[in-house]
């Protein structure tokens, strides 16, 4: 039998970076379920569908997640083509897999399809080329916000040799910037923080990582945001494009730190 | 001035998985620069375009990188709308932000376009939920082909408390296998090997960390394939997605060892 139900990523929040893949399910749903973080344009692919808005947001008031489970199953049991449809790449610290796993539990099979998720996408958007060879190996994608409040292994994570983007990190700046100089990462270490990525309001501004919290206050960081760190920044900064566009922020204060 | 230089991904092999972007971008060029690994149904977006070819297979014989960045210049400084197409999303593991630097110095603006990268589209084709909750903190993206052949550190990788997804790293299985376990990395570690992913030549197999080569010798696995690395695989067989991928599997043998 073939699945009825779609968890779909709706990408970073440019509405062209939707894969055709999520395009046509959208324009064959027959009930979406979309998440605040997705861009409202999206929705235009779906004029026929029935929308309801299951706002989830790291931290904020949201629709419970059972509540959501129990009107997926409920959906999927009628045979209703469903479509639930999250920010960035529903695989990338959007549960997926655990709605998908759930309800396969109760006999309801789904379809993940990939996003473009937004540290990918805000990175390109900066010019920082994540996985630049001879100064990074790769990238680790981390989240700083988690269910039990554990510390993550900062210095497994200062010390893998690897480009991080951190998500959801705007209320725990200061936990990572403990943790990562706990786990002895250069207090140098180039950081991009990059607020609602690739969409026109997108803002991003570049600091040291022992001036972390210090200069999201002052550039008033805020959610959804991500945050990339390693030297791979630096290229960016080096070849101008990163600091064209801080030059071109709307803050009045370059807060771009001489020593990096 | 736009930029007529664009650096394009293709996704993962689905051509679904392109995304909207890529597509009107494809259709509006006049020149297409193809990297082998791109599923050539992706080209049915640009019929108008004069298509080149530049194979680019990590480890195989290809065109030269520096007669690329040189036919991108040229055609770029002659104001061309020149795509140049790689497989999975352009920014991890595709150079395409060295390809940007080198063009902006020397006066080319260009523009990348992400796509779907092929280790997110292997995992959730498999139905291994990556950043499962309570179970992983992230995913960490690398590549065991270097530049230099100098060693990852396999110990911060193996400790870093996220799913690792290994990239090109069917030539480098020993020393993936003999890395994590001296990085302390537990030898029952589950692994998932995807070859072709998203592709309909997709091809999964699941063994433990301490087996990995035997495995993949006894798989026949082939590039391109990425290697999925953490108890999140575990999910995946335990919900029986995976299984089930698995003995629908063409191979004779189920390899999955009983002790996972």
């Amino acid at each position: 039998m073939n699945p009825t139900v779609w968890l779909v990523g709706a990408g970073p929040g440019d509405p062209e970076l939707l894969t055709l893949k999520a395009a046509r399910i959208l324009s064959q749903a027959e009930i979406v379920m979309v998440d605040d973080l997705v861009n409202p344009e999206i929705l235009e692919h779906c004029p026929q569908a029935c929308i309801i808005r299951v706002g989830k947001r790291g931290g904020c008031r949201s629709t419970p997640q059972a509540f959501i489970n129990r009107l997926m199953l409920r959906y999927g049991r009628q045979g209703k083509r469903l479509v639930r449809l999250k920010g960035g790449d529903p695989c990338i610290f959007g549960r997926a897999g655990e709605e998908a796993l759930w309800l396969r539990e109760r006999g309801v099979e789904s379809e993940i399809v990939n996003g473009i998720t937004a540290g990918l996408a805000g990175a390109t958007q900066c010019g920082i080329p994540l996985t630049l060879r001879g100064v990074s190996r790769g990238v680790t994608l981390v989240t700083a916000h988690t269910q039990d409040d554990s510390e993550l292994n900062w210095r497994g994570l200062a010390q893998g040799g690897t480009t991080l983007v951190v998500y959801m990190g705007v209320a725990r700046l200061q936990q990572i910037q403990e943790g990562l100089l706990s786990g002895d990462m250069p207090s140098d270490t180039p950081i991009a923080m990059i607020e609602q990525a690739s969409t026109p309001q997108q803002r991003q501004h570049a600091c040291r990582l022992d001036d972390l919290c210090e200069q999201a206050a002052a550039f008033k960081l805020q959610s959804p945001a991500v945050l990339v760190i390693g030297e791979v920044v630096s290229a960016a900064l080096a070849s101008g494009q990163l600091n064209q566009m801080l030059s071109a922020d709307p803050e009045p204060t370059n807060l771009l730190n001489p020593a990096t």
